[in-house]
């Protein structure tokens, strides 16, 4: 054992690194076990290594409390076996809060009980994309600061307006000679893995789909066997990433070759290799509801291996139902996207985009952006990634500010009548969105006993301007009668 | 029998009259029995006659066919039975097309066969307002051109804004000495009826309800004898009227003194009772579908006294499946209001309250218009009349022009994707409406062999503008990428 004053220092909910030379012949991926135990104390964590190519043997792990760990590898190839050592686990630096999970039911906060309020977007595939694009990508997102999440997949994308290929793909082998499933490409995964660098830099999450339909490639239909080997691979890759989200699929019901007990088996696949229990997560394409008297249905997000539902829908005042049903948090990662492409779900307006968010969110639940421009490049941020030329991410921005200046949003017993979206602490602190309707007054049911404070929040044009005087029990609020218009509602300190 | 050339000329669909004096004593609105017999060749009409007042006794015939009618009346008292004459049924003058019924399944006609498009508004108790805002509101009316339908009340309201008494009341009686629920008051009765005409000559048909539960004279609660006894005065004294249709109820099912046994048997005694087949339906509050996973049912407008569904709902998309589900006309009489009142049904915008009407209108249903801006008199359009403030009623008088100058509009194979509403007549005849979706460029499923022109209506300005070239098989027509754009495409003649 190395002695203390040696071992590697690594952050509480960093990651620790142990790379070990090993054979090269046969088939490493395959042939190879490998993985490591991490003690401290009566604590112990098994995590999976990894083949990383040319003899290359890795294992990572992302303590979760301070102190000494010590770790002992396991392998049944002697050179990897029983290799031992430690690391001091010491205090996070700045900014990080560690992973996401899920926090008074149908909330998130990071590991440090600092809440997390998901403001998500969608770029499928910009990590598939010339490496000046995705430069550009991680500056947009900067800049923008409007979005804490990311929806990106793993597998490249074939679809309209993504006819193009990727410089890497997942699996080893080539477009032109056909791929082999039985071994992985190293050089695709460290792309892949210093974008979520990049990503956790700028305090975004990502939220890394699994498995899309949209595919000629053949990663769509890959057998149940190549199918979990691939997920082995990804989760002992990449579950040390504090900021890492499984989503299982994007639209899985659109992908004919796959079960339900197929989904079944990769969620559980993931919940029992991942050791840090990442959020977990599934997303549809049809929806219930999508006619009037509809029996489809989407994922049962109420399996226990699901933690959060993942929702595409355009109709975001289900949100409570959906918590009501479920119980957990509330996940819209698809309500239609800000552009004006000729495809129905990427044609809404900025005003739209911004409505759902202001929705969702104060409902209780979480919303996701996407921005689908028609552009002579074909490069589109729901895609490609690129420059954002929407209207809604500064307005998004904004009410992320306000968001992440107050409470978790809990579901009122004060009724602010069914044409708004409300959300707050009753008593405390309410929320209070009027979307399109533009009423010229209105009577709010605030409780009696308490003063409040009322600010009125024009959500579009991005101003809070408080209203003179203070408020109490049923009392009457003049609004300016035109779309978009919110209340901020606090108590007044006694 | 009088001689041919004295009788009375009376247009097809006008109403005849028959006035004969007779006993005052008693009460004749339940003592006297009147009614009288009308026939040409072998058809034999039967219809009930009323008590007016002063005693004076009226029956009323709207004869349908060409030519004499003799006629014979029948009574319990000897002077007002057995009286027989003759009157002869001619042309209908211009603008006279008959009262209103279903064709082709779910659209509407005019007993003349000319389509009858509705086109709704909203306004429940115009005619228990003083004499000069009846007048504003006829003249409104005109003015507008947008509207052929409105929805008027029988009893007077008790609501928020509606704390006026009116002059006259249905039944005789008094605010102040209650009423008298074994006779009308004849008074209110010429009053409404003159209103009637009034409508009749602007070419409006009246949806004239017959209960709603906003009320604080007792008019909510009558017993089941009353109700009935003034159902059937009612159908004696309106139904000769062409332009009248029977709505049961406004919001039916917050009447809680009503059972669906109630409503049942008043559908069929007007059935029974009204010789010309009026439309009927009942209009609802609730709706299935107001929650996820609700069960809550309306009035099942499959019963065969239901000639068209008259419904209350914010979402025109479920048109098609209400039509699918009832094989009759939709008409969405409630799908919020223009305005900016504080209540959540009162306070849309303009663009969305013509969005309603284009979405409704191409998925082949029919739409109501109200309109509930505050005003310092509480003089609102939707209860009062008035003056119309909004922006929608230029629109609603433009699609109008728009869908008259068509065919009625039948759903389609050709697919124009889920975010539009579209309507037409396979290969001949489509409008597509793209609502707030703003496509940059759309391909449309054009039928191959046929050339088509298209034109590109901006629905929020008013303007039709041709594109240059024509149209034939999938094809790719350019779009504005803004809200509230369609497109009329029509075959152009080989």
């Amino acid at each position: 054992m190395q002695e203390l004053a040696k071992a590697p220092v690594i952050e509480r909910w960093g990651r620790f690194e142990l790379f070990l030379p090993g054979p090269e012949d046969g088939n490493p991926f395959t042939d190879v076990t490998f993985g490591a135990r991490f003690r401290q104390g009566r604590r112990i964590i098994e995590a999976d290594g990894f083949y990383d190519g040319e003899g290359c043997y890795r294992v990572r792990f992302m303590p979760d409390t301070l102190g000494v760990w010590a770790y002992e590898t396991v392998s049944n190839v002697p050179e990897l076996n029983l290799v031992q050592g430690t690391f001091k686990c010491v205090d996070p630096s700045a900014g990080n809060h560690g992973p996401v999970g899920v926090d008074r039911e149908v909330h998130f906060a990071y590991a440090d009980g600092k809440p997390f309020f998901s403001f998500g977007t969608t770029s499928y595939v910009w990590n598939h994309q010339d490496e000046e694009l995705q430069e550009i990508t991680l500056r947009s997102l900067a800049k923008a600061g409007a979005f804490n999440k990311i929806r990106m997949c793993v597998f490249p994308k074939h679809y309209d307006y993504n006819l193009n290929e990727p410089a890497l793909y997942p699996f080893a082998g080539s477009l032109e000679k056909g791929w082999d499933f039985t071994a992985f490409n190293p050089a695709y995964w460290r792309q892949l893995e210093r974008r979520l660098e990049d990503l956790q830099k700028l305090g975004i999450e990502a939220d890394l789909i699994l498995f899309h339909p949209y595919d000629r490639w053949g990663f769509a239909e890959m057998t149940p066997e190549t199918d979990d080997f691939y997920l082995r691979y990804a989760v002992a890759r990449l579950s040390a990433f504090r900021n890492i989200w499984w989503s299982l699929a994007n639209e899985f019901d659109l992908m004919k070759a796959k079960t339900m007990r197929d989904w079944d088996r990769f969620f559980r696949i993931i919940q029992e290799r991942d050791a840090y229990d990442h959020l977990r997560s599934i997303h549809n394409w049809h929806h219930p509801g999508i006619h009037y008297r509809s029996n489809l249905h989407w994922y049962d997000h109420s399996k226990p291996w699901v933690t959060h539902a993942s929702i595409q829908h355009h109709d975001l005042h289900f949100v409570g139902e959906w918590q009501e049903t479920y119980r957990k948090p509330i996940v819209v990662d698809e309500c239609r996207y800000e552009g004006n492409l000729n495809h129905g779900w990427g044609n809404i307006t900025a005003e739209r985009m911004v409505e759902c968010f202001w929705e969702g969110m104060l409902n209780g639940g979480y919303v996701t952006h996407g921005e689908t421009f028609l552009h002579e490049d074909n490069i589109i941020w729901w895609s490609h990634g690129g420059t954002l030329h929407g209207e809604s991410p500064s307005r998004i921005q904004f009410l992320r500010r306000i968001i992440e200046a107050g409470p978790q949003l809990g579901r009122l017993s004060a009724d602010f009548q069914w044409d708004t979206a409300a959300g707050g602490v009753d008593g405390e602190y309410y929320l209070v969105y009027f979307g399109s309707s533009r009423p010229g007054f209105r009577m709010l049911p605030l409780p009696e006993g308490t003063t409040f404070t009322i600010e009125l929040i024009d959500t579009w044009n991005m101003t809070i301007t408080p209203l003179p005087g203070a408020y109490e029990g049923t009392c009457r609020v003049e609004l300016p009668g035109k779309p978009y218009q919110a209340l901020r509602i606090q108590a007044t300190n006694q």
